[in-house]
């Protein structure tokens, strides 16, 4: 979309000059008379037309029994109408080319395959007319300047919207109203928010891309219940990035991993809410764990880069209040440090005791305003801490003197370096204070360590290395190969060592791998081998291993008289210090990912995996192995012998290129032998599931 | 302590007749100004004496030069003078015989050694004069009925004390302030608060007993940094489970465990925070991770008893609002569960959709109170559900006859099920309204989580089995045997098998235990036999064997010229399908416990343990097994052989008895072979820590 046309949208959704209404109660008392009110009453200025077959005025307001008669610019049609008559409410706007429509009505795609197809129609019939979408089952958007509260969310009965930096984009409409609602108690103000309802034409991505460009917007908040159009999120949040705009997202679902258990591992555990998690990452997207931390930790990073170390100083009026925000941001892995000599001394003049523990607890020097910010300036200004949290105690409710006040004015001077607050009693003056002054305040110490892990945890968006196309042609030639053996020569053909293997059509055939060989059953049709016992290990002649042949294709033929059997398959036997898993998914939600974990059983057990968005750099692969603990021992935990890491290294991002073959939905090596430090790393298990409804092309080399 | 004396020691804490202040200050614009202006603004009717050498009067008030001269009946001092001074303070106080000393004034045992023995000589004095002491280091205690605000902390600038049910005993002083301010604003009231400082006499324990006997008190909110006297601790919770007053906890100390580094793998694991958890679990005590469900929880719980099983139902008038609830209870593995077919009917009947999700969402049929209050009845009074939860969206704020006034209307209908209410937007007024009824109700989705999670954790306090006193002499006397097998003595004696073990005082002595066995040298002062070469294995007979011991001795003689060697020590080799480590320590939090985990290396990254308070019953070894994830595989995960976890689980038992041989600090099995079903367990490395300085007594007799 050009900049222009961008910049069309943005005001027929933001600042329509005109606004019909189809479904307008005249009945004050019903939900669908509230827009209607709502947009006069926080100060919408345009046209505002119901549109009514039956009356000619509606709340005092003419009314007209089609759009086509509506006079003046109607940039926008809010639809409130029964499901039934949506799409004739469409088509009228359809015809008028009116720019944005957006619909309230529910009942469509949410509901089952039927309000799919109607809402497909509608998408298509709009695409046609050049309109846009908005919905279906959105509860509406909000926009503070100018103000455009265009809702049926009884948030509106606030008695002022609360203008600020924030935009919303959430796909849960009735929390629009907790945003606006906590936002306006809090002195936290929004710029526009808006639900997306069912997403079927304006998405979340595409309204990243518009509140990036949206001067009003400092920070943009995303509540997410699924992740849509992962490519065009990325796209959307580094381009938020590089505008000095932070994404912060709230995504639900970190339980739902337990209840669907997919079938291979890959499957199982990528299916995780930790892909989401790892995608959010690579986008540079802040993703919290509470709903308050969302709200309340705009202004934490508003203006900042990614910090480089985990640094945080901490003061406080009340001891146990900052101990209650160190204890989980300690356990997210963030340290707390205390002042460098020269701080410490700077801060001892002011008659605080600085003592061993990172902690500088002002309350034996007496909570005093003189002592508060001068400390906190000292801390504000050094280098040793990336981050300062200030906890306040009894004196944020009733002494604001003592540390708001003092809070305000070092912020003032010093206003680069990430500063937190928490306040431990009930202070919501002090809170709104702080947040109209665009310092971050936390209600709740978890909410501060939530909005403080983020920060810790936040990155530049993931450069993805680009994958030379003159490999390309070679990995499809090996997705083109005929046999069970084209999972080890794809993966050969990227770069990852397979075992050698051979496919037998025939059991007397000579075998050319190197001994002891596996022989392994070869049937499309049996996914479990060893079930139909159609697996022998070890076997250490081309003797032997013809004889394994010749009694697994006999009992695998009378277990199984049904399936198709392509004869056997002969791989060599690895051995090495160690076993991984290496995995490759699109997912659903989030797109290409691999997936790396220690192997064997117990690893599985405790799901020790790591996940990123493919494809990787080696620098990824690295710290993807470092987050996997059970590659401790590989890496000389306990004097164990170590392991080829840099091979393995290698093989992840070498399978990371499978993003370029998009026919490829799933791939897993497991298990993938790490050999000592030198000796590399080989598959002996390979498995591949290709997309668009094809056969699952699974074919294991190792007993599965 | 006699009923009587302990009702004494309630009134003159709580319902002083008289106070002498020490260190009043006549500048009202001191802190120690404070508790005089409090105690009167709040209502205290008793006599106040400030005590003061050099005024007759202070703030009005009568003055008098020492405690001798002051009139009337002082039931308590608060004590605010500068360190140097208290001493001579609570000399008047303890030969006037005033029953409660409350020292404000820090400094003290928190300071280091010097403190402490000041401390300790404060505590003597008082003992010998019958006084009791409170802190050094508290700010004071507040009781609301009747009114004894004594204390210096900011907050007694409310305009009125919450009155409530709720007792809170805290080892943070600020944080009461904290507890006080965010009840008042949410209508959540309060019987007594108690800062114990260094809890130097009375404890954390001791006021939990007194609470547990008031009749004002309902609830038991405990606020910990640390745990003294768990014995007395897990007696007054048994008391107050018995008396159906919840317990409710909140304790630091999460982040701890990953910078404490512990030597023996015990020592190191037990110093988890999961001690604390095991513990509190075992006190019948609920514990949160949040401080706002410190504060919210307890109406959720007054009147309950731990459930039998872990299924929420749901109801909600904003999708988002119960989807930011279901969330993280699911990830906490509670259940949502959807209604049964005849309460579904009821629902429908209503005009609600009941769909194949668990959540039942009002917002289609219209969020109206004749829907409202009907499904919530409908949910309280089905036995499908162990609690309800109720979402309240937007109407929560501005429209109470929705959804709020149907919760307090149904609530009063159905006042037994466990009840839980968040609502999504901003809404004192509704919170404030919900509590005042004794309607849990909370603020943030994660802290309703943290809430129910505690609920469904909750169990009635573990009972220990008595350990048979005819058993202690056969283990003292295992205890009292010389040379280095009184590890393996003592857990034989317990009934843990050992691998047969036999002391060689010379590398020729004829060898008794089965072959194959391993050979190490005996010497109270090498820990780590590895390290010097100490260990060798499998010697398959008593030839090779001898030789090895040999060998041995002459190695490590010239490695340690300076080390007692005691010989060496013959053990047989054992195999079996798995290991695990079983550990005991008396743990200086929590006290006596066992610890099982998987053995091996990957087990240990993943700290895969259970832990228990000792002494143990069958069904909670049983248990502490399930818990590990690592047995799985012993358990017949994926068709693996299973392993004897029958005999673990007596193992566990047996070696919980440990807790009646209070010399024992610390020991450990590692590893202990688990066999196959009906093969039993045994152990092959010992290791026994003595306490009061004895010397570290550790065998080993497997590489170690």
């Amino acid at each position: 979309m050009s900049a222009a046309s961008r910049e069309a949208l943005f005001r027929a959704l933001f600042a329509p000059r005109g606004i019909a209404l189809y479904g307008a109660s005249g009945d004050a008392a019903k939900n669908t008379a509230r827009p209607q009110r709502y947009l006069r009453k926080h100060g919408y200025t345009g046209l505002v037309a119901p549109i009514n077959r039956s009356r000619r005025e509606v709340l005092g307001v003419a009314a007209y029994p089609s759009l086509a008669e509506a006079p003046g610019e109607i940039d926008q049609a809010f639809i409130m109408v029964p499901p039934a008559d949506v799409p004739a409410a469409c088509d009228e706007c359809f015809a008028r080319r009116v720019p944005v429509v957006t619909i309230f009505t529910d009942g469509f795609g949410e509901t089952g395959a039927a309000g799919r197809e109607i809402e497909a129609r509608l998408v298509a019939r709009a695409r046609a007319a050049g309109v846009r979408l908005l919905g279906p089952n959105s509860i509406g958007l909000i926009s503070t300047t100018p103000p455009t509260a265009l809702s049926v969310n009884a948030v509106l009965e606030l008695e002022r919207l609360p203008v600020g930096p924030l935009g919303v984009v959430s796909q849960s409409g009735s929390l629009i109203g907790a945003f606006l609602s906590r936002g306006a108690a809090r002195g936290i103000g929004f710029s526009r928010l808006v639900s997306v309802g069912n997403e079927a034409d304006l998405s979340v991505a595409e309204l990243l891309e518009l509140l990036v460009d949206d001067a009003q917007t400092q920070a943009i908040l995303l509540f997410l219940e699924t992740l849509r159009e992962p490519q065009r999120i990325a796209r959307a949040a580094q381009r938020a990035f590089e505008a000095g705009k932070p994404v912060i997202a709230y995504k639900l679902g970190r339980s739902s991993a337990g209840i669907e258990l997919a079938k291979s591992h890959t499957g199982a555990i990528a299916g995780d809410d930790r892909a989401v998690d790892a995608f959010l990452r690579a986008c540079g997207v802040l993703r919290v764990h509470s709903f308050e931390a969302l709200i309340e930790t705009a202004h934490l990073v508003i203006g900042q880069r990614p910090p480089a170390r985990r640094r945080v100083a901490m003061m406080t009026t009340t001891g146990g209040g900052a101990a209650l925000v160190a204890d989980p941001i300690g356990a997210a892995g963030v340290e707390l440090v205390a002042p460098p000599a020269d701080v410490a001394e700077k801060i001892r003049a002011l008659g605080v005791r600085v003592g061993d523990s990172p902690l500088i607890d002002l309350t034996l020097a007496g909570a005093r305003g003189n002592v508060y910010g001068p400390v906190l300036e000292a801390l504000l200004a050094s280098d040793h801490c990336d981050a300062v949290v200030a906890a306040v105690g009894s004196s944020g409710q009733f002494h604001p003197q003592v540390a708001i006040e003092p809070i305000l004015r070092a912020r003032r001077s010093f206003p680069a370096k990430a500063l937190a607050v928490f306040i431990a009693p009930e202070a919501q003056a002090s809170l709104e204070l702080l947040a109209k002054n665009s310092v971050a305040a936390f209600r709740t110490p978890e909410s501060c360590a939530d909005a403080l892990a983020a920060f810790f945890a936040w990155r530049a968006p993931h450069q993805p290395p680009t994958i030379d196309d003159a490999r390309i042609p070679r990995l499809r030639a090996a997705l083109a190969s005929a046999g069970p053996l084209r999972a080890e020569a794809l993966f050969n053909a990227l770069g990852v060592p397979q075992t050698p293997t051979q496919w037998l059509r025939e059991a007397g055939e000579p075998i050319g791998c190197p001994f002891p060989v596996a022989i392994k059953i070869a049937s499309p049709d049996i996914a479990h081998k060893t079930e139909v016992d159609g697996v022998e290990l070890n076997l250490k002649t081309a003797r032997s291993a013809a004889a394994a042949a010749k009694r697994l294709l006999a009992r695998v033929s009378a277990a199984r008289p049904d399936a198709t059997i392509d004869g056997v398959v002969a791989a060599t036997m690895q051995s090495g210090l160690g076993e991984a898993i290496l995995g490759y998914r699109v997912d659903p939600q989030v797109g290409p990912l691999v997936l790396v974990g220690a192997g064997g059983t117990l690893a599985e057990l405790y799901r020790d995996v790591s996940l990123r968005p493919a494809p990787l750099a080696l620098e990824d692969a690295r710290a993807m192995i470092a987050e996997v603990r059970g590659f401790a021992p590989l890496a000389g935990y306990r004097n164990a012998p170590r392991g080829d890491l840099a091979a393995l290294a290698e093989a992840i991002v070498a399978f990371s290129a499978l993003a370029a073959v998009p026919e490829v939905r799933e791939a897993e090596i497991n298990p993938l032998i790490v050999k000592a430090e030198g000796q590399g790393v080989v598959g002996v298990d390979a498995l591949l599931v290709l997309g668009d409804g094809a056969p699952r092309d699974a074919i294991a080399n190792a007993p599965s």
